[in-house]
C-alpha cells in the first residue's frame, strides 16, 4: 500500500522535471491519481513512464498552449498543439462549462492531443457546477469493425456523469470494446486464457489467447460478435472516432498514433493527434435543478433496490464500484503490483527523485 | 410487395380518421413508412393497429399542443401533452435545430410522449441542415440491469446522424439491448430457439426459449452478460432513461408506460408519459464543414475497404444496409408479412379506409 500523497507528489516531481510547469503537473498527476484511487489500475500510475517516453520522444510537448477557436456560443474546436491529454482535457471542460453556463450547452472537440487518462475524470469536471458531463476519446487502433480482421478502432471509451447533489453520482466510464486491453494484460500475467468474444487472431477467429493483440490480433467491439450485437460497439466506436477525431481535426481510425513510443505514427496522417470530445449540459437549463436531484436519488434508489439473482450481490449503478474503491484507497492507500513499483523506482532513479 | 405510395395514403387515412390534422397525420405516416423502407419491419406499419389501440384508449391524444420551455439559447424541455411521440419528435427536433444554428448546438428533453418510431428517423433530420443528429427514447421495461432478474429498462435506443454531403451517410440507429424484442418475436413464429446471451428467464437464468418474454423473463443489455461488458449495455440504457426520462420529467424505469393498450400504466408515476431526448450540432461551429465532409468520405470509404474476416462479405458502415434496403423497396415495393397484411385489412375494415 502507497498513500495517494506520496504517489501524488512523485508524479508532480516527474512532469515538472520533464518541463511542465507546477499547475499542469499537479493537474496531471490528479487525474492518473484518481485512476488507481477508483481502482483503474491500468489508467494510474503505471503508465507514468509511458508518458515519459512520449514526452522524451518529443511527441507530447510540456509546455504547448491550447488554441480554442469558439466559432459559435455552444460549440467549437481547440487545437492542443501537442500538449499532454491528462492537462489539455481538464481544461478544455471547462470551457465547455463556460458555454453551457451562458448557453445550456457546451461542446468542444479537440486535437492534436494525446493520451487523456481515464475518460470519467473529466466528465466528472461538469457535476462541480450541477451540469451532466461528456468526454469521449480515440485512441490507437486495437479494435476491428464487426465483420472486419483489420484494427481500425481504439478503445474509444464514452464517459456521462449526472450531478445529483450526492458524493455518489452516476458516473458511466467504458471502452466500447467487449473488454479492455488491461483485461488481456491481467490474462497474461496470470497465465490464464481469455474468454472467447474478447479477441480474434489475424485470420479474424475467435481466440482465448491473452497474447493475441501482440500477435496481430484484435480486441472485438462490445456485442462481441454479430449476434449479440457487436455492430453496436462498432456502431458506438465510430461515433466517439468521429465526434474526437474527424470533427476537430485530429486523426481517426487506423491512423490515431500509438501510446508506445516505440510504435511511430503512421505517414500520411489525415489529421493532427489524438482527438477528444468534451461537453457539458446544464442541468437547470432542462428543468428544476433540485427536481433534478430528487428524481436521480429516486432513480439510483429503485436500481440499486432491483431484485439481484444471486442475493449476495446487490444490483448496482454505473460509477459505485468505483466510487466504493475510491473511499477505501484514500484511507487505506493504493495497492500498487509490484512491477509498476520496480517501474516507478526505476523511474525516479533515472530522473533523481525519490520514490517512496 | 406492396408500394409506398399505397401504405402511406392508408397510413395517413387512419390517422386522419383519427382526429390528427393532415400535416400531423402525414408526419406520424412518414415516420412509419421510413422504417418500412429500410427494412425495420418491427417499428413500421406493423405497428399501426398498436398505436390505434392506445389512441382509442386515449392514452395518445391527437390534438395535443406542445409547450417548449426554452429555459437557454441551447437547451430546453418540451411537454408533448399526450401526444403521438411520430409527431412529437419531428417537430421538437426542428426546435433544437434552430438552437443549434443560432449557438452551434441545441438540445430537448421531451415528456409526455409516447412510441415515437425508429429514433434513426428524427437523427436523420439534423442532416439536412448539415447537422449532426441525436435522438434517444426511453421505453416500456424489457431489460434487466446486469446482475438483475427485474426488468426496469426499455430497450432504450440511441440514434446518431452524421451528415457528410452524400445520400449514405453514416447512421447509427441502435437498441442498447443485445437484441431487440422483434428479433425474439421471429424466432417465435419460425418455432426456433434464441441464442443464449439474448435473454434471461425470470429466476436470472439465460434461456433459449422465444417466448421467455412472455414468461416474465428479461432482454439483457448489450454486451449479454458482465464478462462481455452487459454493464455497458446497461449504462448506455441508464443514460438514455435519464435523458430522455429523469431530464424533462418524463417516467423512467419501471415506471415508463407500456406500449400495449391491453397493460396499464403504474399507479403513482413519477413522471408524465414517455421521455425522448433530442439534439442537433452544427457541423460548421466545429469545424469547416467541407473539410468536414472531405474527411467523413475518407472516414467512411477506409471503413468500407478494410479486410473482410469473410471476402465474400464487405465490412459495412452504421446505416449502409438500411439505406441499401430504402432504395430497393422504394423502387421494388415492401415486402409486408402476411400477418400485417391481414392486420391492417381488419384495421381498414373497422375504418372503413380501403387497404390495398
Amino acid at each position: 500500500m502507497i498513500s495517494e500523497k506520496i504517489l501524488r507528489a512523485f508524479c508532480i516531481s516527474v512532469f515538472e522535471s520533464k518541463g511542465f510547469v507546477l499547475e499542469d503537473a499537479s493537474i496531471a498527476a490528479d487525474v492518473l491519481i484518481r485512476a488507481d484511487l477508483r481502482g483503474i489500475d491500468s489508467h494510474g500510475v503505471a503508465r507514468l513512464s509511458g508518458y515519459v517516453r512520449l514526452i522524451d520522444a518529443e511527441r507530447i510537448l510540456p509546455n504547448a498552449k491550447l488554441s480554442f477557436t469558439k466559432r459559435k456560443k455552444s460549440a467549437g474546436s481547440v487545437d492542443a498543439h501537442g500538449g499532454l491529454g491528462l492537462v489539455v482535457a481538464p481544461k478544455v471542460m471547462q470551457w465547455a462549462m463556460d458555454m453551457a453556463e451562458e448557453t445550456g450547452s457546451g461542446f468542444i472537440s479537440v486535437s492534436n492531443s494525446s493520451h487523456f487518462g481515464i475518460a470519467g475524470y473529466h466528465a466528472a469536471l461538469a457535476m462541480q457546477k450541477d451540469m451532466i458531463g461528456w468526454a469521449m476519446t480515440n485512441a490507437s487502433p486495437l479494435v476491428s469493425p464487426t465483420g472486419s480482421k483489420e484494427r481500425l478502432l481504439g478503445t474509444n471509451p464514452i464517459a456521462f456523469a449526472v450531478p445529483d447533489g450526492t458524493a455518489s453520482p452516476f458516473l458511466l466510464d467504458m471502452a466500447t470494446s467487449a473488454a479492455a486491453n488491461g483485461k488481456l494484460e491481467i490474462a497474461k500475467r496470470k497465465q490464464i486464457p481469455i474468454p472467447y468474444g474478447w479477441a480474434i487472431d489475424p485470420q479474424g477467429q475467435e481466440s482465448a489467447d491473452p497474447e493475441i493483440i501482440s500477435k496481430g490480433g484484435s480486441l472485438l467491439p462490445l456485442g462481441s460478435d454479430r449476434e449479440h450485437g457487436s455492430h453496436k460497439g462498432y456502431g458506438l466506436a465510430s461515433m466517439v472516432d468521429i465526434l474526437s477525431g474527424v470533427l476537430g481535426g485530429a486523426n481517426f481510425g487506423p491512423w490515431v498514433p500509438p501510446f508506445v513510443a516505440f510504435l511511430n505514427p503512421l505517414d500520411n496522417l489525415p489529421g493532427k493527434g489524438i482527438g477528444h470530445f468534451l461537453g457539458a449540459m446544464d442541468v437547470d437549463a432542462f428543468m428544476d435543478k433540485e427536481d433534478f436531484f430528487h428524481k436521480m436519488k429516486l432513480w439510483k434508489q429503485r436500481f440499486q433496490r432491483s431484485t439481484p439473482i444471486d442475493e449476495q450481490v446487490p444490483v448496482k449503478i454505473a460509477g459505485e464500484i468505483e466510487q466504493k474503491e475510491e473511499q477505501i484507497r484514500k484511507t487505506n492507500g493504493i495497492p500498487l503490483h509490484k512491477e509498476v513499483i520496480k517501474d516507478l523506482q526505476k523511474l525516479g532513479e533515472k530522473l533523481n527523485i525519490k520514490f517512496a
